[in-house]
């Protein structure tokens, strides 16, 4: 980076420890963030620290937020009786996108991970099995990720839940529609061949 | 984005705004970073506005740079008979980082493009000239991008630098190191051939 003046140089670092840019990235960013009018750029490091600033967990949910209750949570139209329960708010997101889940969320904000030292009080359990005695809940969807963690931390769940009586289901593994058998792994093809539906 | 509450989505618009950003990672790019200790989102658009605020171009070269003559003009140990014109800073460091070329650099912070309605007087090309008229200069070495409008630009500044009896090359076209022919345009290996050297 000692090709470039140090401001320019401080910039590409800060860039580069983002997520997915690289070297390059980072420098093609720097140059283009050097060429942004002054006030575009003070827009864009405003949105930052704003965010930063004012976005918390929804105080029910646990999604991230600027209101102290997210707008799912404070939605009355919304049935309070059957709550997902997603790793994180882009899952949420992902699953609002769709728009055919009128149900209510929990973010637990990350997975049981023995491997990074994650256990179950680093994330929002305790919360959830909180708000299930506070609240009149006919079913826990859980729908973490299908990797290894994501399996664990839904398998600890059921178990914590189903003993108190209450619902628990799993979002179902199978075929991604479009998806070409001969190229798909075979934990997924016999979980497809397991969840077969009777038409 | 009508999923995530309105100061999430302003900064997933203004990070998907950037180069090379799409919608994806804009939203990957927002978590991280409201997942990052405060201290060092504050650090991170401090260089922005640090690097936007100071840095600006070297009075000689016009590369960007954070001092008012850029470390490579003011190093007393270059060859200043030799000038390299290339078309932005990336490209002079990208010529700085083979540490083989010891003369001095004049960036046009742009290519003639009358497709973008840039004209000669749009670049940093009059510059040179004056350049030229004060300083003892041997070589101008023409390293602008080998697209149409880097081709374009070369010519251009040959046409004018010639009559005032100053040598002018321009870097070679040929086949890239650990390039396949048989995947190279033929152009390039038209170029490669009339370029060709004696061994």
């Amino acid at each position: 980076m000692e090709y470039y003046s140090e401001k320019i140089s401080r910039l590409i670092a800060e860039l580069s420890s983002l997520p997915g840019i690289g070297s390059k990235s980072a420098q093609r960013l720097a140059f283009h963030l050097l060429d942004m009018p002054e006030e575009k750029v003070k827009k864009f490091t405003d949105a930052v620290l704003d965010a930063k600033t004012n976005v918390k967990y929804c105080s029910r949910c646990f999604c991230l937020t600027d209101r102290e209750v997210c707008p799912i949570c404070s939605n009355t139209n919304r049935d309070n009786s059957i709550i997902m329960v997603v790793e994180s708010t882009r899952d949420m997101a992902a699953y609002e996108r769709i728009g055919k889940f009128n149900g209510v969320y929990h973010v637990l904000n990350g997975v049981i991970s023995p491997m990074l030292g994650i256990g179950p009080g680093d994330i929002r359990i305790k919360e959830l099995l909180l708000r299930l005695q506070h609240e009149d809940v006919q079913e826990v969807v859980i729908a973490t990720n299908s990797s290894v963690e994501g399996e664990a931390t839904a398998m600890y769940i059921s178990k914590l839940l189903k003993p108190a009586g209450i619902k628990v289901s799993r979002i179902a593994n199978g075929i991604p529609v479009g998806g070409d058998l001969e190229y798909i792994d075979e934990v997924t093809l016999l979980r497809a061949l397991e969840g077969r539906i009777i038409l």
